[in-house]
């Protein structure tokens, strides 16, 4: 569904973006849905449909702990899985620590689970000493960005076997017979193995054609050639038109309260940086 | 604790700001942990300090789904009760649609809760009319920002007999009889009737000195008479001394990985709209 | 998996049974991993893998709050689903309000939820004047017992379209363009659409072969023909045995604290009727 | 409020019962609410108002799985602690893996705990040797059953000093200066330390007011001098009494389901030994 466009960015500050971008990836919703709801439930639905895997009292390391880690988290918690996680950044790392996660090194570990989820969109994350380490049946997955998170490519290799024994799921046969279980061969599992809703789909549909339309309608001037968040009051306006599904009211302001919050009753209701 | 510094940037705007000003309160570090982590404890803790009050079954309307409703909401459900939400911003109404509640207006509910509370930093939130509808021994307080949310001062009228019944807890007596139990006043029942943990004035305090620190520090010109935000990377670093007390291990970037992220390997790690 | 075998309690009670029978539906390692632990799981799977609906926000009515019942909402109140109940047994009404659900009867929510699901053990539970309520697109399912819950016959009628849209998933189409959702043709989802992971099946055949290896070898007179439940320490055998894929360490009782306790130190270490 | 009367049990063995005695302990209604229900939330009041502790990110070991541990469990996981069991029984055991806690011995984690809690009913399950082992500033609490959980009389010795620092806290400080955090002398913390909510007396009251009623009514004949559990449909009424006050409405079997499932319409609704 598109990740953060970090060359978007890199071709802006190299001067070579030749018209205004905005950078829808980023709105509140379309973050939020495509991610964190999203994922929540696909990594559920991705790994029971490959591997039928029971999660209660299953022990799983996420590496990575960004809204897609989150998400995956949050589920596989509820579902009664011990969840361990690695990161990289201090600040969510500590969320971790507050939502009831230990923080580990990927070695500390690799070990003892009976999963492995990347989501961290770096690469190398699972490098081939770690699956050289993992134990019998142990699934790894992605769910991060792009296909190299996990190093499969160390595994194309004389001394282990593949076998596939069924659609997207590969058992890697180490020469002791141990058997590691890789979905999707490494690429994106709630893609590859899970469905997108229509929901989704609609969240981020209607914002990539609510940028497109302003990009298109804004006067002269109002974008240069840059890369652009989607206007707050915008990101507002895609969530408003799905609230009806969930038979949500939203509640308005009074003229005193708006005046008291210095805000406009139509919103925005935030600033800009607020997530 | 703080609340967004909303005066700050209508000195800016009014270009009455004589100093450079930073804007601790919504540093990620900071905002998660003075709102969501500490009143997710903190609203158990008071309301449980003040009335003795059963969370399992109660229904609970929770006005305001901001950071702070968010950790009372997290919570409230967790022990069981029944939380309704209510919101004037589409983002967060949708996000609450998400996180299993449903979204209301407050008249909608307002005969049937067992407990009000207000998180929205705005004003008379809760008015005459609402607590004029409440059920008998329905308890209001405030979680939010000020003493405006509840409308007490509707409350002192002659027909209506108050009662001190505990510290911080009062029974407004209707003429039929009917009894609301408000907590303290309507003033902040986190800082009222529960306390913060060090932990969280640690992580506050250690913002604070470090704003002041950079501010004192920085080489002229780094900052005018304006409002900031703290640079990121001093945000993580605030994270990453409180990660030792949770025995929480980081990663490491390889060089390799921190080429490919386009990162420098001692952060910052998120550009700086992530939250 | 089999349910609680009513009809052996009945010859019983007739004088009809010609031998000894062990209840083993009943223990308690098989009782929550057939019902509790495996519906927590399947109820997500069966729903993904026959609508891909998303959970978040949708309004689901569980009816029956037994071991499936409990399952099912567990995990669709952690993905974001707002539960309703409806329960006959006032035990588990109470359990499902400490729970945070609300208890209704069917006609109070029928016309706003988006999935319906039986697991009561009962008949014609969702009847076709429910049935005739729903919105378009609600779905309905069954995790109960039999193909009896959920009124299918009556949706056998000429004014009534149905389209089978994928295996086990029919649309039944109402004269004015309404479609509900119809899993399974009503039989259970558990079954037709999801998996049971091999870990209940283990628990499951343990708790049988233990059960006929008493019967066999249990002296003369141990058992008349009757029923008996599963003798606890049985019970306590299969869940030991599958403890170590858990990698849990049992603590052992010194011969101290045996003889305060009045156990003996290999169990059964809770009386008969502990559930 | 009462624990399960192994001495009635003994009495009764031993032929020296001269009255027939109900079981009120063990109906599904007040087992229930005294233990699951209120445990859950007085864990967490307790624990404040005698430490300020924050939960989130807390390591906490809880000793023993009962209906007390799962109460304490699920509060504490609910709120980011995170959490590790002990166990001597393989089938609470085995619940605590399918909850998502690892099932470890004492020793294991006994190190790098910030809280332990005991709720087994067993004695000295915290001993000497955990106590002397634990790291500065770790509380030690008991919500279980009679102050023989922690062996404190092993810390009344000359070479530990005793501070007591607030009302039911006591710091006991080692020679090098460690500090244990002592609460209520290790007595029970709910009862000590916490209130017990008047909707949880109500349930106990009504539940031993109606087996007194019916010890006294019921003819001659219908008990010996034995233990009896409460019969399921006055466990059935206690709880029916309860529902109003969360506005549940039960559903009312037809005609013909009551027949289909051989249960009169009125209850009882489930066999005697259903939990």
């Amino acid at each position: 569904m598109g990740g953060r466009p970090t060359w978007l960015y890199q071709l802006s500050k190299a001067g070579k973006l030749c018209v205004p971008a905005m950078n829808v990836n980023d709105s509140v919703t379309k973050q939020k849905f495509d991610n964190l709801y999203c994922c929540r439930e696909s990594i559920l639905d991705g790994l029971k449909r490959t591997t039928d895997v029971m999660f209660g009292g299953k022990q799983v390391v996420v590496c990575g702990y960004g809204e897609v880690g989150k998400g995956c988290c949050a589920a596989l918690k509820a579902l009664g899985a011990i969840v361990y996680i690695t990161e990289i950044d201090p600040i969510c790392a500590l969320q971790a620590c507050m939502d009831g996660f230990r923080v580990v090194k990927l070695n500390e570990v690799i070990r003892q689970v009976d999963v492995v989820i990347t989501c961290t969109g770096n690469k190398n994350v699972v490098t081939r000493e770690h699956l050289d380490r993992m134990k019998n049946s142990c699934i790894v997955c992605n769910m991060g960005h792009s296909n190299t998170e996990i190093d499969v490519t160390s595994l194309r290799t004389p001394e282990l076997t593949w076998e596939r024994v069924r659609s997207q799921v590969d058992h890697v046969i180490w020469p002791d017979g141990k058997r590691v279980v890789l979905l999707a061969e490494g690429r994106l599992l709630n893609l590859s193995c899970s469905t997108v809703p229509t929901f989704v789909l609609s969240i981020t549909a209607t914002t990539q054609a609510l940028a497109l339309i302003e990009l298109y309608n804004a006067p002269d001037g109002r974008y240069k050639q840059d890369v652009y968040l989607l206007p707050k009051k915008m990101d507002e306006y895609v969530a408003s038109l799905h609230l009806p599904s969930f038979d949500a009211h939203l509640t308005e302001l009074t003229d005193d309260q708006a005046k008291y919050l210095g805000l406009n009753k139509n919103g925005p209701f935030k600033p800009n940086y607020y997530r």
